[in-house]
């Protein structure tokens, strides 16, 4: 599914034009597990199988396994996902038990446990190389302007570029893909478009991603996080300039 | 409360400066009506009794009237909001009844219906000095780089401006302040610097206000929301530009 739509809207300038506009749809994903529906957020309908991925290993919606390769994905006025769980869900009081055989399948309790980021070592120009290929890639945000990006990277290389219309989506998706490649996070690096509030952190800091470097600014949360969590946080990368909040030990200058 | 912290941190350009910078705060809000939490949010601390005004009348929080002026605010480590209420609050299975006497308060049920967008007509360049005006007043916008705002306006000058770290919640805000001070929406502007999703559309269409001005981009769902519902939705608003997405008939060109 497409990530935009073609519109016709009044641009305004000196003067008055009419013309078409890429703008980005927003769809409302409806996720199930075991059948019964237990959440809707609001999303981009790209990589859906990397968030819904994602978004159940970093919430810890399910307590004990499911399998990724039997998610079902249908899209239509909403997407529904469908999770097959051998685990438990416990939302809005309700408890899901169920079978699941064969597939890829997760044990949320083993993920949550001994993770440590390591102390990987970055140059600053190849923090600034990085983060200049992320936003070319950014193709999404380019078109619409209206999209948040998150990638996964080993320093060299991005390995996986996520849009979204939330800037948390676009992490949840990065991070799934990850999980369903089987790519391990504590000695990658995450780059993102967007503002790195608190839970955005969080989020980095369950999977133990030692670096967290964003376009723009981090909340004073999300630094007193990272300084506890031994996260190195930079912020506000603009061409040659970036910020450093916390443990700078990461990074070469 | 002040929205930003000083903190020491490192900026690297061709050179490596240690200066000090100020970083927007972030604070977990813990809500309870009636003595029982129902619900957290993460927010700037300022405006807190306009945002919790906002958000449990947007989102329909209480069925029924509460006292806005007997809400208790506490500032520590977390905000915690005590608000009194003489409705229900249907959250998580809990149900909460309870008396409140005296203050301003305000009946729910009365506030969903009959309310309609009426037919103002603005300027192009009415639009334009409103939203430079808005965006001069965007303090801790200026300050941090880490901030959204949303301004009421009825088209002469802002009304009211609001600041927080997500931008639901400048939106809450702003119209909260309304609702305090008994401004009637339905023949305003709302003024934000933030995305269009739906969600910012739908807190807009529930409160009738009929043009909808954004410095950056709308979602399509957003944009269809809009169509339906008789809002003019403006966005990309920069400079001399901007783009009309809907409903074109209240903007004099």
């Amino acid at each position: 599914m497409k990530g935009y739509i073609k519109r016709e809207i009044l641009k305004v300038t000196k003067e008055l034009n009419r013309e078409e506009d890429l703008i980005a749809v927003e769809k409302r994903l409806r996720l199930r597990v075991n059948g019964q529906e237990i959440l809707k957020l609001y999303c981009s309908p790209t990589m859906v199988r990397e968030l819904v991925a994602g978004f159940i290993m970093t919430e810890g919606i399910i307590e004990g396994s499911w399998c990724a390769e039997r998610m079902e994905i249908s899209y239509g006025d909403d997407i529904v996902v469908d999770v097959p769980a051998e685990g438990e869900v416990n939302l809005e009081g309700a408890t899901i038990t169920s079978g699941c055989v064969g597939g890829i399948t997760f044990d949320h309790s083993l993920n949550t446990e001994g993770r440590k980021p390591s102390d990987i070592s970055l140059g600053a120009g190849q923090l600034r190389e990085l983060f200049q290929s992320f936003q070319r890639a950014s193709n999404l945000y380019n078109l619409t302007g209206c999209i948040h990006s998150a990638a996964i990277s080993d320093g060299k290389s991005l390995i996986v570029l996520a849009e979204d219309i939330g800037r948390h989506n676009a992490v949840d998706k990065a991070i799934g893909y990850c999980f369903l490649e089987n790519i391990p996070l504590n000695d990658k690096i995450i780059l993102v478009s967007g503002r790195l509030s608190s839970e955005m952190v969080s989020k980095c800091i369950r999977w133990a991603i030692p670096v967290v470097v964003s376009r723009t600014a981090p909340t004073a949360l999300s630094v007193s996080l990272a300084e506890k969590n031994h996260i190195t946080l930079i912020g506000f990368m603009r061409g040659i300039r970036f910020n450093i909040y916390t443990h700078p030990e990461r990074v070469r200058l």
